[in-house]
């Protein structure tokens, strides 16, 4: 088999090692005879991979113990919604900066969520330029903080439009951040976090599950009138098997974790993503007069990088003539268009120059 | 490979044919050299994935053209608070029959979703004992049913304790039914429901996703005020693509799918299970001196077998002394002890007659 170049935006790339242990052991998980999506998500077999994925977490992570690792279902998407009904009270505020369309849904999900609660949510900044569209996170002098906000939510990597914080302005204590498509690509403090949330399906794992890393204190705010299966503490207590988990979701964000882990932890991460991203941006850069990056410099995604060609028909032909080097998932969003390559941990170095290299030629 | 006997209550046992093609083509789907869990979500490969999965539900459950198809997230459990949410308005109720843990449960996460949006859920039935236990379902002559209730929930087979419907009452015409592990054993006439929902992770794939038939005329309840993750209407409108689907634990349930077509649909599924079934409480009434099932025999599940021994010991060494023999899953679930046979469309016919026999020499 020729492995594909899968710069998918995600579900995206996984590490073949992660993959080929799922093929190895697919009918047969430790000599029981059963796949591990057949085993008991209460048993002890499944509970020791459960138990690694979360100890692997706080290892690679360096998760502090003032934070709960949780599995969440139901994706970023549904943390929108559920954040606010778990952390405001009738009467209360939170913040949300908005840098792209994720920050955008962060609000259009989470608005009538804190309303279910009796809360509020509140634009705190955005970006948004006149034709819809972003090219940067907000500065810090922009920011309309509510000093009463109960926490304040942000965007780290908006993987759509390609916008990334390099470093996350002053927010106060109490910080909410989406980290769905830059979770784990390089080392990140999470103690500066109140929670940190992302779906699995960019640098962690297949899609069907999201990781979260909850501050204690915080986890109390959820009032006994919540569903039980919407709160994290609920959650955590139950150590996330307080209904059925997606057991297989979870065994391969294992598998990838125990990759990332052998491979020298997010320091390696950081330093291959990097130097993927400089390939990319310099291949972009070299050929100016062609290939236009519409994100102002200072907020390039190292996760996600968003390019244009002169006219629609040619990023037609060049995601086409990619195809046929086997470099695939390089169309940009539906709602944007253009280019979009997404470097995540799995994607190697190597295609990360094969790309470079076609981008030099590409239409030359 | 020995397979294992696996009577697991779920996850559970799933085809080895499904296993087999998963397995197969684990890094290489449809020669793309990509795993199918590497692909975008709204890629056409995965499409034709998903597309096939929801064709062979409406197929082989015959679905009529009045109710649509949908995949959610959060299980059951889930779906005991999304559904009032979105079929419920203010100062309305709903009704609720109770004939075990997951009734219960369907109340307990049911009712703060519904008073979220300032509407309330009824017990309009309970076949609760004395000391917490169930042993059937309710009579028809026990249902207190409010003539205004917007709908009526009911569980058709209670995977705990052992409990099936093998005839519905007369409910009337908004009947919404948790058929987690009784959907698919057998032909169903969806037309009958409001809605039949399920967890795939018994008789139809690996945990991760839910499946719900749902009648067109009850999804435009759901208020503009919830959030959208949440509505059943827009996961309908989007094909169940409103946010990133469980790709995998969809192609999965997509391979069982093809299965279940193979081996003759859900006819030949029921003729099956029942043989598997009279095989086991063959059994236990064989030795009724020795074992004895708490269902009343009206009300004993097809699915889920639940039987006592003498005393409890006799009870660890007969789970233990099966699974010396490959017969696995067989301990009843923690809150009621005991021991459990969950028989579901992927345990085979020679199962169900090995387990029979060793129960015919067990402490003999």
């Amino acid at each position: 088999m020729q492995r594909a170049l899968n710069f998918n935006a995600g579900p995206a790339t996984l590490p073949l090692a992660a993959l080929e242990r799922a093929r190895d052991e697919l009918l047969d998980f430790a000599g029981t005879g059963m796949s591990v999506m057949e085993h008991s998500h209460r048993g002890k077999e499944y509970e020791a991979v459960h138990d690694e994925a979360l100890a692997l977490l706080r290892e690679i992570f360096a998760v502090p113990a003032s934070h709960e690792i949780v599995f969440l279902q139901g994706g970023a998407t549904q943390a929108f919604a559920t954040i606010p009904m778990n952390f405001l009270r009738p009467g209360e505020s939170a913040d949300v900066l908005v840098n792209g369309a994720w920050g955008e849904k962060a609000m259009s999900e989470g608005t009538p969520a804190a309303k279910l609660v009796g809360a509020n949510l509140r634009v705190a900044a955005t970006t948004v330029e006149s034709d819809k569209s972003y090219r940067r996170v907000p500065r810090e002098d922009e920011l309309k903080l509510d000093g009463a906000a109960v926490y304040r939510h942000v965007t780290s990597n908006e993987t759509i439009h390609g916008i990334q914080f390099h470093e996350m302005p002053a927010l106060g204590d109490t910080v909410i951040c989406d980290m769905s498509s830059d979770f784990g690509w390089r080392p990140v403090d999470v103690s500066r976090y109140a929670m940190i949330y992302a779906g699995a399906q960019k640098n962690l794992g297949p899609s069907g599950v999201a990781i979260a890393m909850i501050r204690r204190d915080l986890l109390d705010r959820a009032g006994a009138a919540l569903p039980k299966i919407f709160s994290f503490k609920t959650i955590a207590e139950n150590k996330s098997l307080y209904n059925t988990a997606p057991t297989f979701a979870i065994y391969l964000v294992r598998n990838v974790l125990s990759w990332v882990k052998s491979e020298g932890g997010l320091p390696a991460m950081e330093k291959r993503n990097r130097e993927k991203a400089a390939l990319v941006y310099g291949a972009i850069d070299a050929r100016s007069d062609f290939y236009r990056c519409p994100v102002d410099a200072a907020s390039r995604s190292v996760m996600n990088v968003v390019f244009r060609l002169p006219t629609p028909e040619l990023e037609d032909r060049f995601v086409a003539e990619a195809k046929k080097a086997r470099m695939v998932g390089l169309k940009g969003h539906r709602s944007v268009g253009g280019v979009r390559v997404s470097l995540y941990n799995a994607v190697s170095v190597e295609w990360a120059k094969a790309l470079a290299d076609f981008m030099k030629t590409f239409g030359g």
